[in-house]
């Protein structure tokens, strides 16, 4: 093992220095790690999610350091450094955005926008501009034109592929990492754990927000998303 | 009188629509209003600090909202429409930049840049990106380029002539509005209220920070900018 996150851990292979295992793990988290708890089966429903998703951006011509899924909950990865920035893409207000702005969740944008967030758990992971981003050295300007085109282009993929499901994108959460090579990929999971999913017809939640907000049906929401996604042809 | 905040009164001048006068107050206040004192004598105080400023910048072509001074609290000014946004620039990193990077204050920042913050005390004031100013509606991305034009040379010119004083401009928070006939200017105050003033030599703050942090010395420091900043020649 070389890395354990907060729900995922990441094993090297022997003989495949380029590669690395993920397990998605059960626990669930948030607000920074102050709300905690371990959901039965998460795991495997993130695992699952992600393999659609990661197939479906892999038929899109986008490149993720996804390789393939090996057990319910092992998937075989590319090996990268992970720039310590969270990118967030967002289609519609919800979440700290409709707080920061005191707009009402829900709201529209005309545009998806996106934000940057400064991955560090001692300072509660910040929202940074780009200016920041310079001070902190954690990104040239031009690696940040790279992961804000790529977060806009992976964004429609997946706004396009939900919308068949009957989802809705309201916001989504990327990592980006490094290769040995110097290209820039996709990395981390894209689950209900790190976008907002929304039924497009009721507006019911179907993400984080339920484990969040105390809303119940958490593993119900995470079923229901893969149940939908399964069946697009992408 | 048509305004009052939390540190000055606004008043119509009667058969003046262009103007105003503003009365600075002697309140001190800080954390979004959750500490407040009263300072005797700190309205004078950055009245007389804020004229010999904005004298300064009349001088070097800097269009700024300011008149003339009418008494020891009195301004009249140009009556603008604020545009509600904060524009922070920052010279070395201190106060909220520190713990939003978790970064030393005193770092030196390579070029100075400029933080938007929203001016909304139910919110508290949050940092904000073009993006999120965008969505607010606020201020068009021409007339954000023009407020930071214009930080950056305001800041150009308060550190030349500070210097000549002995005195460090740390950070400096801008607010500027519209006149009738659509110029972007200058407005509110500048002192140590609204700015970051370090001794160039011991780094001792001489600023609201002392204040802030119960530093004690407070009318003290703000006196002692006022002593050396008359005897600057612009």
């Amino acid at each position: 093992m070389i890395y354990e996150g907060k729900a995922k851990r990441v094993y090297e292979v022997v003989g495949q220095p380029e590669s690395v295992i993920v397990v998605y793990k059960d626990d669930a988290t948030a607000f920074n790690g102050a709300k905690h708890a371990s959901l039965e089966g998460k795991g495997v429903l993130n695992l699952a999610i992600s393999t659609v998703i990661f197939e479906w951006l892999k038929q899109a011509g986008i490149a993720s350091h996804y390789i393939r899924t090996l057990s319910d909950r092992e998937m075989l990865v590319r090996r990268v450094e992970i720039v310590p920035l969270e990118v967030v893409i967002r289609n519609r207000v919800a979440g700290s955005l409709a707080k920061r702005l005191g707009i009402a969740e829900g709201v529209t944008l005309t545009e998806p926008f996106v934000e940057w967030y400064y991955k560090n758990d001692d300072l509660g992971d910040p929202l940074v501009t780009e200016a920041h981003i310079r001070v902190l050295g954690v990104a040239t300007p031009e690696i940040l034109a790279s992961l804000e085109a790529q977060a806009q282009k992976i964004n429609q993929v997946l706004r396009a592929n939900l919308h068949k499901a009957g989802i809705e994108l309201v916001d989504a959460k990327f990592e980006f990492g490094l290769t040995k090579e110097g290209t820039l990929i996709l990395a981390d999971e894209i689950s209900p754990d790190t976008c907002r999913f929304w039924d497009t017809a009721t507006e019911e939640k179907l993400d984080k927000d339920r484990f969040r907000r105390d809303l119940g049906g958490v593993m119900e929401a995470y079923q229901e998303i893969l149940r939908r996604i399964k069946g697009v042809q992408a």
